[in-house]
């Protein structure tokens, strides 16, 4: 648990400060007055009944510190009742994952007097953050001292100071023993196990755990690929007999894995107990605006956006732009090939240094046109979902991944599609495969690791010196207001999409043209390696502590990863198709030796169907488990009937 | 509602017989005596609470008459309860459809005084049969009177009974007058509208509804199908160009049609209150045996059997077995192509009448022997099935419809594949698809509804004169002894099954070759416009009323119809490939052809995957209208809660 706050304000209660509020260091008084009031009224008052206290009560040190740090804790029995709200599932006295409730308390396995360490400080933070979101205006036409600042009822108050500047930003602390611990067994000690998922689980939530398990099943998933693909490169089979084989291996290979992976997500999402965790009515999104009406579903005050209007704004603007910039970057893969074709043609004709050099400029102006319009439409794609205005953010979030993995999609292969099938160049192929991988990975570790673990460095260090100005003798622990500080600096983590996006690409790289270029696949498996500390280290040193959010299943990812491997069988069949060996079974006809590739292509996709239909998506032994929790309720429901009804 | 039982054992309480209970004549008195004390004891002690009476208690007018048959129940109190257990949904006050509990059963929009009228018959002819399904023996060893009809705790003791023979049958009655009616807005009069679907539903259940729903959605969608191919046959449009913009329309509205039949089905099934009731927990079905044991979700004791013995199964004797099927009947197949083509030969080489009786000859060898395969092997994949040992009615109707649909989709439409895509003949083609499409009409036309038809008439008019000599002036309503003699003798009908498979392998005429026929779909749509009234007259007339069966679907057959519909991008875009007006694009390169149908079908393929995607299956007002009740079901939880938690 965490410290006591060693600065004032510990009332002898036991206050345990768990969610840090920053608010504008030139808030208007009366907000911030206001706000906490809010935070610490009672529940039948329309507050959030937490404790609240400032970081640093009259005492600030220094006065470039934030005087409006305010530190977020809540009573046990507080915490204990939001739980129950939010449907968390804890281990049961049987072993099975049940909702908790406090009535039914002592039955849970790990409750124990009342309830101490119960719940997991993650848990509690996730609790605190969901009240303070669900802190709604009632009265209030707007944010005291703040004219402009507009409120109505059921709008939430902390997402409006958010978007109006007032709150600059809600965190959870870290733990520090904890994460000492963690840090350790995760990627510090030498070790030949596996990466502690239940722990990772345990301090940051389940959606950031099933990232790292998924990192770690894909991983491990490649072993096989990699161990064959090896003695390829080694003893430089380049007959294409051998491809053929490689590349059926893994077409079976990669829908087996991916049904793996429903299946041992399950089983983690059933221990985590967040596979049977019925979600509870969403929210509108912070960013969601519309005229004020009725919510048809719950008949509370909340804006309203036409449906129809939406879908208008989708099928109008938002698809044709995407497919204006799939052409844009369909034409600027054009250029780069125009431009490689003249500047290889020059150095042909007349071969010097300059010419040289000149052959290896349209590749490099290439990748960094790539890099830059991953960029600025990875804007373009976040202003045009948030222009849609959906409601839920679970359907914003599928609409911006869905953009933004097509795009990247389509700037990332669509140059080894051209070199595969239009100029059918498979030694240039495997080239350009090496070059973008080895290229993209080490641009990774960059920009992902080395330099915002060097950036914090250099934040620590300087901390740390005013820390030693102050007190000469360096404390053995951190006051809890410098831990604050430390942290409300730190970069903000802004969940797993570039995790899994990279991911993504990697399995493109590997799946779809693997057999022209089987050590791929021992890339990516070093590649994963790394990954997975340097993932460990920037969660752990780099950025703040994430909240954690219960999460059943990597959701669209798994359909992402899905969609790869269907067009990867496409792309090997042809590729397969496309090899002299193959060719010469069918010396006279062309026509012959396509219509089979087409044939065999059909049979794969239909039997890959099939597979996905026959493979179970959670282990029998879970959904034993998850039916005999259903029928008891069941059962429950009836005995109760039978006790109310009357008796006749 | 019934008429009172004309035959003795009116008690006066308003006992209205609803199901028929038919025991073997010769079945032993103790257990006919113990059979029914279970069937009128109180649930308290292990009986059904429903009331049962001799149909004639001593009275039975001719020997033949079976002295073993009763009418069974039950209290308007005791259906009610029965309503509430099944889980059954009614229409609320305020329009929706909730679940009936009787603790708030004035809330529900007909329930009126004490519930007379309420629940429909079929309601509770569904709640007497659950109910006496799930009489289930206690300490029981076996049945009175038959030492080797052994029990066990928990085992039905109706399908023990009936397994052993003793128990000859049980059916729900006929409502005269509400049939009347029902026929006569059914098919009787001739009008201009669609069928009385929500009074089907009324009298047969959700699940015939849904067929007949789907028939006629089937129906109204190939209209715009069957209005295009019109004029092809009219004007003799032999251009492939215009089958090829035919080919082109039918894709898309296949796609369309079956994407819009998920809406409607869903609005259908929400309106009936089926969309979203939660099945209860399923009971092992009849012909299910095993090791006695304890079963892992209910704790309960009933055969167990082992799950990865049945897969070995599944896998080592059903899939070869349903593998070697299909070969052998391509190998009929191809046995008939060659006579075909020896008769031919032997007519070309000379002549005479014989030999053009020879030329028919081997069609008609080939459709006998299609008809008695598909006969033999219904029977074999029942037994197969069968023996697979499923514990689940649903899981062994999965496995039995993917084998015979499997094994007629091959034997119906090989010949058509090898003629269109060996032997490349389109005319052949056209006439196969004409003969095999026209004969299957009639012939089902007079398998299903005629020939049963004249059968009934017969046994109509003997039951007749038999009641005739017996009282000289005809009654104006029959007794209901003479009901129940007349329908124990209707044959009993064996579900849709047999009907969907007849519309599934329309669809595929329709939908596989449409291109090289387009009257296929004027063909289907005046087949189903006649397949409408002989359906609703044998519903009404031949068949024993069926017990209703609650669906929200039509289950397995959507994928199923989803699937042809898939196969029929491939087939259709082969087919355009293979057109000379197509070729004549490419007049150098086969190959170019070739690259470009599979580049388009595989793009289709695609679109029609998206389209998928994006349709929503369930109509947004009813989502909304779902979202609203789980919502306030959640809310009524929470209120719950709080009133139950203790002060704080």
């Amino acid at each position: 648990m965490l410290k006591q706050p060693s600065a004032g304000g510990d009332d002898g209660s036991g206050f345990t400060p768990l969610v840090v509020v920053e608010m504008a260091p030139d808030a208007k008084e009366e907000a911030v007055v206001w706000l906490t009031r809010k935070i610490s009224a009672s529940e039948q008052s329309g507050g959030a009944g937490l404790s609240v206290q400032q970081l640093w009560s009259g005492t600030a040190e220094t006065e470039k510190d934030n005087p409006n740090v305010f530190l977020v804790g809540g009573s046990r029995q507080r915490l204990l009742s939001g739980a129950e709200d939010l449907g968390l599932f804890k281990e049961f006295n049987d072993g099975s994952m049940r909702a908790f409730t406090c009535a039914n308390r002592d039955n849970f396995k790990d409750f124990k007097g009342d309830g101490d360490g119960f719940l997991s400080t993650a848990e509690c933070q996730y609790i605190v953050k969901h009240e303070l979101d669900s802190l709604r205006a009632k009265s209030e036409t707007h944010i005291p001292g703040y004219e402009k600042a507009k409120l109505y009822p059921g709008k939430s108050i902390i997402r409006r100071m958010q978007s109006k500047g007032i709150l600059v930003q809600v965190f959870p602390l870290h733990e520090t023993e904890e994460l000492k611990r963690l840090s350790f067994t995760w990627y510090k000690k030498v070790k030949l196990s596996l990466q502690p998922l239940d722990e990772i689980r345990h301090y940051y939530g389940e959606g950031l755990a099933l990232y790292f398990g998924f990192l770690e099943y894909f991983t491990f998933a490649l072993v096989p690929m990699a161990l064959v693909g090896v003695p390829y490169y080694l003893f430089d089979w380049e007959s294409y007999d051998k491809y053929v084989l490689f590349a059926g291996f893994n077409l079976v290979w990669c829908t087996v894995i991916l049904e793996g992976w429903k299946r041992s997500s399950a089983t983690m999402a059933y221990r985590w107990g967040t596979l049977s965790r019925k979600k509870a009515f969403e929210e509108p999104r912070p960013g969601f605006h519309g005229v004020l009406g009725f919510n048809p579903v719950t008949g509370r005050e909340e804006p309203l956006y036409p449906n129809t209007k939406r879908l208008l704004q989708v099928y109008l603007v938002s698809v044709p732009f995407v497919v204006l910039c799939l052409y844009l970057s369909l034409y600027v893969m054009m250029v780069y090939f125009l431009m490689e074709g003249w500047a290889l043609s020059l150095h042909a004709a007349e071969p010097t240094f300059w010419t040289t050099v000149l052959t290896f400029v349209p590749s490099v102006i290439y990748a960094v046109v790539i890099e830059v319009m991953n960029l600025i439409y990875r804007y373009a794609a976040e202003f045009l979902t948030g222009w849609e205005n959906h409601r839920l953010e679970s359907s914003y979030q599928n609409h911006l991944v869905l953009k933004v993995l097509l795009f990247n999609f389509f700037n990332c292969f669509a140059s080894l599609f051209y070199i595969a099938f239009v100029m059918q160049d498979m030694v240039l192929l495997r080239q350009c495969l090496a070059t973008l991988l080895i290229t993209s990975q080490i641009l990774n570790q960059v920009m992902e690791a080395f330099l915002p673990y060097w950036l914090q460095r250099r934040r620590n260090k300087k901390m740390m010196r005013r820390a030693h100005k102050r007190a000469s003798p360096p404390p053995a622990e951190m006051p809890l207001a410098d831990q604050v500080r430390l942290e409300a600096d730190m970069s903000t983590y802004l969940g797993t999409f570039d995790d899994y996006l990279e991911l993504f690409l990697l399995f493109g790289y590997v799946s779809l043209f693997s057999c022209v270029y089987p050590l791929a696949a021992v890339l990516v498996v070093l590649n994963n390696v790394t990954e997975v500390y340097s993932d460990a280290f920037k969660m752990c040193h780099v950025f703040k502590r994430p909240f954690s959010e219960p999460a059943a299943n990597i959701g669209v990812w798994q359909l992402a990863f899905e969609a790869m491997s269907v067009i990867a069988v496409v792309t090997n069949c042809a590729l397969i198709g496309m090899s002299p060996q193959v060719k010469s079974y069918f010396p006279e006809s062309e026509t012959q030796l396509i219509l089979w590739t087409a044939a065999i292509e059909h049979v794969l996709l239909a039997l890959k169907l099939i597979l996905t239909f026959v493979i179970p998506d959670v282990p029998k032994h879970i959904q034993t488990k998850l039916a005999r929790l259903e029928f008891e309720s069941l059962e429950a429901l009836k005995k109760k009937k039978m006790l109310e009804a009357p008796v006749q």
